[in-house]
């Protein structure tokens, strides 16, 4: 049985390609490891299994040195890249397998672990290359490039593609490869250019976006990762997995976010329901209402500018839009998105409310390499300085960077990748530049992470998410908005801070277990802890419980937050702009309210054991954690 | 006297700041020389000097070695660049003294001689510094920038510059040297990144711009030059120079062109003159006359965008416009400019009808540091090739890169400086491009220089100028427009070819006395040879005639012209795109001509004396250059 791993305790009979590359880039050295069953069991593979390695191969070998973790330079030679798949990621008929992780020790935005999905080809096909994991150690001399094809790997000469964006790199590379099993992850421009949240594009639309993971790729000196292959996992119980199959098809096609909205209208089918509930920030988070939002929304971009939607591999949702702006300032004859938060970002965040602006801004942010999410965010918060005067228009070299204006959000972007005029600023994302003019609670981030698009004072509990999350102001590390506004797999209310540390606890344990499996997160609108313990049982041939699902989760998660405290990291981060705690909603349906957050802290802390925002060792050892 | 000239064979006593500095980049060498005064009086200064300077000390020495000047690669450290001010420059009270040229050996756009002319202050201020002219040789290995500053040279490390847009890199130079005599001439990411058409900007918006100096400046990894300083030369004749300056003066502010049109609606006053007798090229040459070319005229400019007029140093004309497009998709709250050929070039030839859009693109070449004609031109050969169905449209990522589309205009300018997309074909200018994509004759150049504003179809004699000048299609070599257009000094039939060799030779002789100077041409369009002879002698001491003037101009342009025969140019280079020899001219005032070259050409070479495009051994003799 060619892919039965028989390395470590247990016997995994499918579902992984059975190695892990390690790639040194300073070196050029190469070699590749079995993947470890009884690392596996504990941490699947995915996020989890490389958090692991991360941790034990190189932090603690760092720390062994007796350097301190507090010193590792995220854009230095120090700092250890992952792409990551597991036992899920390219399993034909499986819900959304189509998603890989990245991952790594330290984010250059955050300073906390990096971690980023991102979905397309690029996870199946890596596997299909041969690999489960790939480590990129180390920071080449000149650019390089990765070419991984069925488990031939090469480092190559990347002069003639430095400096080009995404498109023309991803089909420069493809051609070059010539197999139909293709798929590029490259940086753009920004992050060549070390842009702090420079996004890592693969398949021209599909972004690794947050935690600066294309800056690292770019102080590494690696343009881009080319993965082809033909080699398809094995299924350790394939009677089983053929029920499983028929059976999550049949249940995501009939939930209606799975099998309705995100076909019908992406993930923008958002827009209009998070404004109704009084949730969606306007304006950098000034207000949480906005009367024109339709004017973006998801059912206006499938009327005007939808031309098909595209799916990543193996997916039958399908929320993937390809646009088209046909005629103006902002046309483009092909692209694909935005995605509800990114029209979010660009669009409501800083109050442009032009949609063909959004997808301008949108598309330059795939062409070019940015997130954005945390582009549109420091947009806005650069837009609230200049209005209150913080910024002084010789600063801006012409461009007039008021909220609304779609002009300066376009320009705005490509300066940014190209850190061109004060695009050099915006490149630091909203922390650094606000706090470069003097108002640092302008930026609406936490661990400095642009929060997305779901305003807490409306949405109680992904504000405790917003705080307690690892990566930063993220939405899906424990996306509590599946329950508090659409209802799945059951409704709270939205407004009340009762429950939610346990709600936020189990998204974000659950969550880990996703990027670990590694598939789509929307699957989980239908999809729970039990499933997934089937689906691992019948595709690797494990044994979980759905009780175990979710201790791994909650390890995955101890894990990467052992490691941040490691960074200095603790619940002094675990907090919120001041604006969200102190500012009640000025207007709308969430109006008056606030965050309260110490409340539901002090709750989500006792639930996870965890002492000034740190597992203790009880914990850990509970946890089955070994440091 | 502490700015006389001593060195040489006669005396020099004033104009002249008295030194010229060599700078090597690859072994960090700084030494200066004097003025010879021998070579002053055969070359006065700026172009002429300069260029005796490349033939003798540099282009020798590389044939010394055995090499061929063919093999010189414009980008290569064996290229040299001149920055030149000549006896004129920065003198108070002459008409327009605040030009500087740039030389080199090689360009990258044409494999001729480059050359290039700006305006602002930088010229003056190089001499206030303390020098006439300043030699690059060399390349750096990393990023450095000059700073001269009253005699005192330094090489500096330009990491932190490296990257930066013309405007910022002009803004923190300015602000390290802090006097306030201080100006900046750089390159942008366009220079950096090589782009064969790359600009020099100085004082932000004036550019050395053609023939793609500012990719050899990249090549070398100089990013600025910055210059400061006090000294202000002498003047030989006061007594003459006072009665000189105001007779200048008075005749300068009468002339209706430099008195009226130029300061009141700057160059851009000519679009509506030039299309008025059908010789304003639309659409990539495919017509002369547009109907709506008053939409982008410089009337229109000075009622909607003006704001106030920016002259160059010492400048009484002050054709100079700042500028200003307050709201919509094009905004840009400061800018300067667009020049009549940039108008042309970004609009009337890619039919882009918006000047704002138009505004916008300039902005951008200025800030990037392109050249606006090669830009604009560039971009209209790229159009009429995809419509014409020669660019398939994935090359295109998504841009419509169809005629009067001024959203793919601002597009391709930013995307060009950056190479991003098509962008990274664009920057090879249009005769590669064309070439590329199997129709050469589409490319409107002569030599790979992008031919400007004015169809010799309508204006003869500016046709046999782009054919022989000797940098490629360039208008200002030999502006006979004055003459057959404007009727200065007298009017000349501009459909007629007849006296026309007379007249281009005339006009380019005088011009490289001009561009020696160094001071403005729009000087001639009142002051001629004998005035020059007067301003040479008053401020500098020298005794010139009229006719040694016209003879150091021609000594000048065949010593270029030598140059080059040694490159491989000859008089199979001196033509125009056939579109201008076959098509007759569609439609307008000019309906039906063509240039009637060959009669031209024949008349031209007789009154040069040159054989096959080429001075004889006996022509150069007879203006007595050395070989």
């Amino acid at each position: 049985m060619g892919n039965t791993i028989i390395y470590g305790e247990i016997f995994l009979k499918g579902g992984y390609a059975g190695k892990i590359l390690f790639i040194n880039l300073t070196d050029k050295t190469i070699h590749e490891e079995h993947v470890n069953s009884s690392i596996a069991e504990k941490y699947i593979g995915g996020k989890g299994y490389a958090l692991y390695v991360l941790y034990k191969k190189y932090l603690k070998e760092y720390m062994n040195k007796g350097l301190s973790p507090r010193d590792i330079d995220p854009l230095g030679s120090e700092n250890v890249l992952a792409f990551a798949t597991g036992p899920i990621t390219g399993i034909p008929g499986v819900p959304s397998p189509g998603r890989y992780h990245v991952m790594a020790l330290k984010s250059p935005l955050t300073g906390s672990v990096a971690s980023a999905n991102s979905g397309g080809e690029f996870g199946p096909f890596l596997k299909f290359a041969g690999y489960d994991l790939v480590f990129i150690e180390g920071e080449a001399e000149k650019p390089v490039y990765i070419e991984i094809v069925n488990g031939h790997v090469d480092i190559r000469d990347a002069s003639d593609l430095w400096g080009l964006n995404t498109f023309t790199t991803t089909s420069i590379l493809k051609k070059r490869v010539n197999h139909k099993n293709t798929s590029v992850a490259c940086i753009g421009p920004a992050g060549e250019n070390k842009v702090l949240f420079a996004a890592i594009i693969n398949d021209e639309h599909r972004a690794a976006g947050r935690t600066g993971v294309g800056a690292i790729m770019g102080s590494k000196k690696l343009k881009a990762i080319v993965v082809a292959g033909d080699n398809q996992p094995q299924i350790a119980n394939t009677e089983e997995y053929r029920k499983l199959v028929a059976e999550m098809s049949e249940r995501i096609r009939k939930n209606p976010v799975t099998g309705g909205g995100l076909p019908q209208y992406g993930t923008a089918v958002l827009v209009n329901i998070i404004n109704q509930i009084g949730g969606l920030p306007y304006k950098n988070w000034q207000y949480g209402y906005n009367p024109e939002a339709d004017k973006i929304s998801g059912e206006t971009l499938a009327s005007k500018y939808l031309i098909k939607r595209r799916p990543c591999w193996g997916c039958q949702i399908a929320c993937g839009r390809v646009t088209r702006v046909q005629f103006g300032p902002y046309q483009v004859l092909y692209s694909e998105g935005p995605e509800y938060e990114s029209i979010w970002a660009l669009g409501n965040d800083t109050g442009v409310m032009d949609l063909e602006a959004i997808i301008k801004a949108n598309h330059l942010c795939d062409e070019l390499g940015l997130d954005t999410i945390s582009m549109g965010a420091t947009i806005a918060t650069a837009m609230e300085l200049y209005e209150k005067g913080l910024i002084p228009s010789e600063d801006l070299e012409g461009m007039d960077l008021r909220f609304s204006n779609p002009a300066a959000l376009v320009d705005a972007v490509w300066r940014t990748a190209y850190r061109a005029g004060f695009g050099a600023r915006l490149a630091l994302g909203s922390k650094r530049l606000a706090e470069m003019y003097g108002a640092p609670e302008l930026s609406m981030s936490v661990k400095g992470l642009e929060m997305p698009a779901y305003d807490p004072r409306a949405i109680k509990g992904i504000g405790l998410n917003y705080a307690t999350a690892n990566r930063g102001g993220c939405h899906v590390s424990g996306y509590t908005v599946a329950s508090e506004v659409l209802g799945l797999p059951e409704k709270t209310d939205p407004l009340s801070p009762q429950g939610k540390a346990k709600l936020v606890k189990i998204f974000q344990d659950l969550t880990s277990v996703v990027n670990s499996a590694v598939n789509c997160l929307f699957t989980t609108f239908e999809i729970g802890a039990r499933d997934y313990a089937r689906l691992f049982n019948a595709i690797a041939g494990f044994s979980f419980t759905e009780q175990e699902i979710m201790t791994i989760g909650e390890r995955i998660y101890n894990l990467e937050r052992y490691i941040m405290s490691l960074y200095g990291f603790s619940a002094k981060d675990d907090t919120l702009p001041p604006r969200l705690l102190r500012e009640p909603m000025p207007e709308g349906p969430a109006k008056g309210q606030v965050v309260e957050l110490d409340m539901m802290l002090k709750e989500y802390y006792e639930l996870r054991g965890w002492i000034n925002g740190v597992p203790t060792i009880e914990k850990l050892r509970e946890l089955g954690i070994e440091l």
